[in-house]
């Protein structure tokens, strides 16, 4: 395998027949070189393919207008909505991501926060992995003061903000409209607990029974990856369940779409038999028969505010640290799969 | 803004008390640094934060162990799918991933692909947005003989090597197959057909009516961003045609179910009144009703080959430029939504 040279600011400066300090002033954008200078340096450059050496710049002079994302998984509506949100600020003040994916590992999260480091990304926004135990391994940024924002899925740490919604709230909304319709077995189906997200969901749902005097049950709690296949095995549990429960609460919404396909394959009807609220309102709850109730949050504000607070860290404008926690807005909305009142009627 | 100072050799040097270009020659595995010493080196150095300077290593050792990927978004199943694929193979051999989107923009790839320059990347995964007229924006990478490798969105280049299925017999198989049930009017949706897949599955949709002596009509061709809404949005120009069509051939599935859903709610009956087929197999089409009839082809698989063809060239055992094409197999998926003739019994 031939590797062709690494091109150089003494290459460029051969070629222009100009001093290396001259071309590397150039690059910088240095006030002593002309335009014209700067002009034939940019485009010898380009064309040589120069890469610039962040490691020999100016202590002062480091960014590279890139922002890390460091995010669970790819294969979700919600993300790639917060993505979108997050490209969207990124492009209007000529950011650009590199993004990676933990796979739900703390390991992989490690080891990409690792790859963004030696990347040398100006800020990185992250939402951590099922399992991620602690922030030790974002150290290296806080070290060097550079601002790290976690979104969604976070963790308290005095030099990080977190972006999130009230998922206590929104899972105490979810549970009282099932209880509201009827239902006082609820199941309620989720992941790992270790999470702020899936553990202020079940504290919102317990608080619900609690309010409407229902005991809760521990053998209520279904703890899964949140796929639909996760949520195709959840309807075999639930089918053991004597009585069967009037209504499950699921911590998104494809889990709830594939329990609720496994359900009706074996002739449970939707909502007379069990009412079902999701959780992300994304594109499929509008796709499943009947639709799915669920509660809606804008993953596009979430990245563009994780976004923009980020860079206005990076222009100096404000600081991460002073800023703890941004909460968003989240809603209930509801459709026919958890009307039980409306389908009895 | 504070910057900690850039931790470099010097600094581990210094503490060490040992020569900067021991430092040097033990963080690069030199064999005349022992290892005890090399262990102590890389100890330190991931202690204070030293982030390697990949510009002042030696020509020959300018790895990163780094893959980037430019995919056009990130919001499909599909994408998810070879982007798991890809991190499979790349995890087994010690490669990380940074990912960028071109949102379907050949500015934002061309800006993607200098971002994956300056971070370095050993090679480059690309899947080409809907207007990217050339490969100009890459030849920094082939100059550099740093490999690229196209998939699923691909254009041919001497030095690259495209990895995708039959676009052509997937799109002949499917409209055939509506055909056989039928079906005479047949309308297409899809993408600017710039792209290679949109361009060879129009071919492959064509060649099908040609062989069954159905004339072609410009008019059944819907050009669109096929997304869920674009459907919707197809659906209304369907609803004008006098007669309807029998059969709908959609170039992916979201936009199907989107365009069904519409049709849906108007009172047309499918597969009765018009057939569907989609194209990638999404979880989707197991969630609308009817299920949909779709093109399966394994996303994982195309990342997994893409990666470990790009790896194995990178670790000198192949040359990118040698194979110049890899088919993967894809497959007609029959399920109710297109099933005229058993819905007609």
């Amino acid at each position: 395998m031939a590797n062709a040279k690494e091109v150089t600011i003494y290459d460029i400066a051969k070629r222009l027949n100009i001093s290396a300090t001259t071309v590397s002033r150039g690059l910088q954008d240095h006030p002593t070189i002309s335009g014209k200078t700067k002009k034939k340096i940019a485009d010898l450059a380009e064309q040589m393919g120069y890469r610039s050496n962040h490691f020999a710049r100016s202590l002062r002079n480091q960014k590279t207008n890139t922002i890390g994302i460091i995010v669970p998984r790819l294969n979700s509506h919600f993300m790639s909505s917060v993505i979108a949100g997050i490209e969207e600020a990124a492009n209007e003040q000529g950011y650009s991501l590199l993004i990676a994916q933990s796979s739900e590992s703390s390991v992989k999260e490690a080891a990409s926060a690792r790859t963004m480091f030696d990347s040398r990304v100006d800020g990185l926004l992250v939402s951590l992995a099922f399992d991620t135990p602690d922030l030790g391994h974002f150290s290296h940024f806080f070290k060097k003061d550079i601002p790290v924002i976690f979104f969604d899925r976070v963790m308290e740490h005095e030099n990080s903000t977190n972006i999130l919604i009230d998922n206590r709230q929104a899972a105490f909304n979810a549970t009282r409209h099932l209880i509201e319709q009827g239902c006082r077995r609820i199941v309620h189906i989720t992941a790992p607990t270790l999470r702020n997200v899936y553990k202020d969901r079940l504290k919102g749902y317990k608080e619900a029974l609690s309010q409407y005097k229902i005991k809760f049950r521990e053998d209520h709690v279904i703890i899964t990856d949140l796929s639909q296949e996760a949520g195709a095995e959840a309807a075999k549990t639930i089918l053991k369940m004597k009585p069967l429960p009037e209504g499950v609460f699921a911590a998104n919404d494809s889990c709830a779409v594939g329990c609720m396909l496994a359900l009706k394959e074996r002739g449970i009807r939707i909502p007379e038999d069990i009412a079902f609220v999701g959780f992300n309102n994304d594109p499929v709850t509008g796709v499943i028969d009947p639709h799915l109730t669920t509660i809606s949050y804008r993953g596009y504000e979430i990245g563009q505010v994780a976004a923009r607070h980020l860079i206005s860290y990076l222009s100096g404008t404000s600081h991460v640290s002073s800023t703890n926690t941004i909460i968003l807005r989240s809603e209930l909305i509801v459709r026919a799969s958890s009307l039980k009142k409306a389908g009895n009627k």
